[in-house]
This record gives C-alpha cells, structure tokens and sequence, in this order.
C-alpha cells in the first residue's frame, strides 16, 4: 500500500494518507472547523470530543489544532486506516489528548461503558446509500464512501447513545440526504439547530451540507448563509481561505 | 374594512385585497412560479389543482396565467378572505377555471368525495407555530400567518389526502420550520424532491423556502441553486424580474 505524507497547514501537523484508499478533503476541513466553533464556547480544555469514522484522523488532527479540547476520541473500523491514525497520532505527538479506538459504528464494544460522557460528537460518515449505484474497485475506498459496515442510521444511533444530555452533535454530509438526515435525527432526539450548504462557486447548487443538532434540543433551526468554497473567479474566497488559515 | 384593488402585472390579472388582514408578498408569487413549473410538465388543461389556504386568490390567479390548467379549486376557511376570492375570481372572469371552496384545512367537508382527484395541491400556510410569540392584533391577519385554525400536519394531511398518487405538492414556508416540514412530509408520503432557499441579497441567510414533494415518490432530494431577491445593489435580480414577467 503507497504512503503519502502531507502537511495539513494547520500548525506544523501532518498526516499519513493511502491514496489508493481515501484522502481527505473540504469536507473533513469544514467540519473539523465548524465543530470546533461549539467547542471554543466551552471550557475546551475539559470538552471531551468523539469523531465517528475518523478515516486517518483528519477531524481530531485538526480539531487538536483549533481548540484545547483535552480528550479527542476517534473510532475507525477499517484495519488500515486505524493503523494511520496511530500512525498521525504519533507522529504528531499527540496521544495525550487523540485516543483512537479501532471498532464498528454498529456494533462498539465501548458503547455503554462510554455512554452519555461526551460533550461533543463529529462525524464524516460514508455518504452514499450502500448497495446502490457504482461499487468503488477498492473495497477500503467503498467502506469510506458507502453506507457498507455503518448506515446513517448506525451513525445517529451511536452518536446520540455516546453524547451527554445538551452535548452538540456535528456531521458534514450531502445535502441530497437532508430528509434522511431531518428524520434520523429527530428519531434519535438530535434537532437539528444549525444547517449550512457549502457549493463550489457563490449562488450554485450546494454539494455539501453541514448539520450542528443538539441532543434534546428543542426544535428551532436556523439555516446560516450559504458558504462558497471559490469566488467566481475561481480563487478562493475569503472564509474559506480563514478556515484553512492561510488568511490574506 | 377597507379594500384596495391592484394590478398584479400578471397579464390583466387584478386582485381587490384588504391591506388591514393580509397582502400578498414575493412568497405567493415564487410558490405559483414554482408550481407552474410542474403543471406545465403535465397536459396543463387536463390538470387538476387545489390551493389551501389561499388567502384572497392569489395562488390560483397567478396559475391561471402562468398554465392552461383547466381546474384550479382553492380552499379558505375565514369568511373575508373567502368572499374576496369570489370578488376576485368575478373580476377576472375566471368562473370556469377558479372553483373556490369555503372551508378548514382541518376539517374539510369534500375531503372524501375529492381524495385523490388532485394532480398537483400548493399552499402557502402559516408560518408561524401556534400560541408562541407575539399575537397580531388583527385576528383575520393572525389566522392567516399563525397555525390558528390549521397547523402545518393539518395541511400536509389534506394534501396528502387530496393528491393522486405519484402527484405534485408545492409549499412555501420558512426555512426555520425545515425540519418539521421533513418529517411531516416523510408522516404523510410525501417525499422532498426539491428545495430551494431565497434570500434578500445573494449568499445572505435565506427567509423563504420551496418545497416540491411527490406523493408516494422515491428518497431523491435535490437542493437547488439559491435565489436572491435582490442584487448586491438592490436592485431585482434577473431572475425575480423574469417570474415578475417583467423581463429586462
């Protein structure tokens, strides 16, 4: 399998990838930061953060970065890819505070003992309905991609399991899954307080959506201003451009 | 009370209004725009179509000049408005096309007789949940922009109800009350097919969203491009100009 190593361009930390499996992209950046936005308005040194489906470790590697969350949890159940978030975590020298756990979103052995502790719950799940549609050649591509070993559902249901009373929930998804997404959470008591679309270009179709919901929260959503992630022109915008922390 | 007639721009189309209760706003005139869309996908002269709550017409009105749709019934349960839909429907000379219906969303008399004989159902509900905050001073202007009489379940059960299967229903409403509108829909089989957020200006925090859904239709959503009302300048955007009609 070929390694490559990257630097993030978030403080000095980098990251091992397989790029014949999966390398992460805008959306693990959008969600690291938007997350980190409900983290920074605790005392985040004592937050305790979970990331579901972490791949390598983007979301933990980054939020690590944008906060001073003392407990980043972060489950993965494909073999490889836990053996590269061990891999990020050491060679970012950051096992005090990222604790990975190599295990199945539908089935966590940590469940209950873990149960109702964490205050803040990420996730990047698979986005595309397993079964359905073009299976990916490389089955550890397929399982990052396809609802293959955890559906939405799986991702709710843990999510809601593992998070305290009040804790804040954030996923990045796609917004042709809103409905599904409206439903799961209301289902599992998550509402849904904060939606945002993310399009490639100002006033476009939107190609990726972020969801912030609050375990029993009460139902009052607001839907924030769109995000672009390039100006017409094709440079990037502004925010995004703050996100990644290369400002102007 | 006092009435006050104006030209919708709409072809010849007038609309005598009581600006104590309730005007029409730019959320009207985008729900006919978009529900026209489908009815025009159809044979429109064979097309049934019922707009409930439709205030003093204007849905139904604006449809009859943007299709050929030979049936357009429409439902209003306060007596006011009812009787000005028939001034309306009398000024225009839409007798064989316009069929109105004084009656609740709740409590339909024809529900039985007329389930299922409806192509496409539009509404324009009230958007405000019932009892919360600040109550209008005019009880004719708060049932029409608060879940007084009818809730959003009620609505979305009646269309249910009187769309055949496989038919169009289009709704406006506030993209605050996005989530329960998913699961409402999701509760009555009619499954989000498209959405689409407006706002004043371009990328700004959205106040107005469409709603397609298809009874019985498969979990496909589309999120559409955003519409903006105004240019950065304030002026209307091409596209508000173009469902206005009143193309540059």
């Amino acid at each position: 399998m070929n390694l490559r190593f990257d630097e993030t361009g978030f403080g000095d930390i980098g990251i091992y990838q397989a790029p014949e499996e999966f390398c992460y992209g805008v959306d693990a950046v959008l969600l690291a930061d938007f997350a980190s936005q409900g983290v920074n308005r605790r005392k985040a040194a004592s937050c305790r953060i979970m990331d579901l489906g972490t791949g390598t470790g983007i979301v933990p590697l980054i939020l690590s970065h944008k906060t001073k969350a003392g407990y980043i949890g972060c489950l993965e159940v494909q073999d490889h890819s836990f053996g590269l978030v061990q891999k990020n975590i050491a060679h970012n020298h950051l096992e005090e505070r990222i604790i990975p756990f190599h295990g199945d979103v539908s089935c966590f052995g940590m469940e209950t003992e873990l149960a109702g502790t964490f205050d803040v719950v990420t996730t990047n799940p698979p986005y595309f309905i397993g079964g359905g549609g073009l299976e990916s050649k490389n089955p550890a591509k397929a399982i990052a991609r396809r609802e293959t070993t955890g559906t939405l559902d799986d991702f709710l249901r843990l999510a809601a399991k593992l998070l305290r009373d009040r804790g804040d929930f954030y996923m990045v998804h796609r917004p042709d899954r809103l409905i599904d997404i409206a439903a799961g959470c209301r289902k599992y008591k998550l509402e849904p307080k904060e939606l945002r679309f993310v399009s490639g270009k100002p006033m476009e179709k939107p190609n990726i959506l972020l969801v912030h919901c609050v375990k029993h929260g009460n139902p009052e959503l607001r839907v924030l201003p769109p995000l672009a992630v390039h100006n017409e022109d094709g440079s990037y915008t502004e925010e995004i451009l703050n996100i990644y922390e290369k400002g102007i």
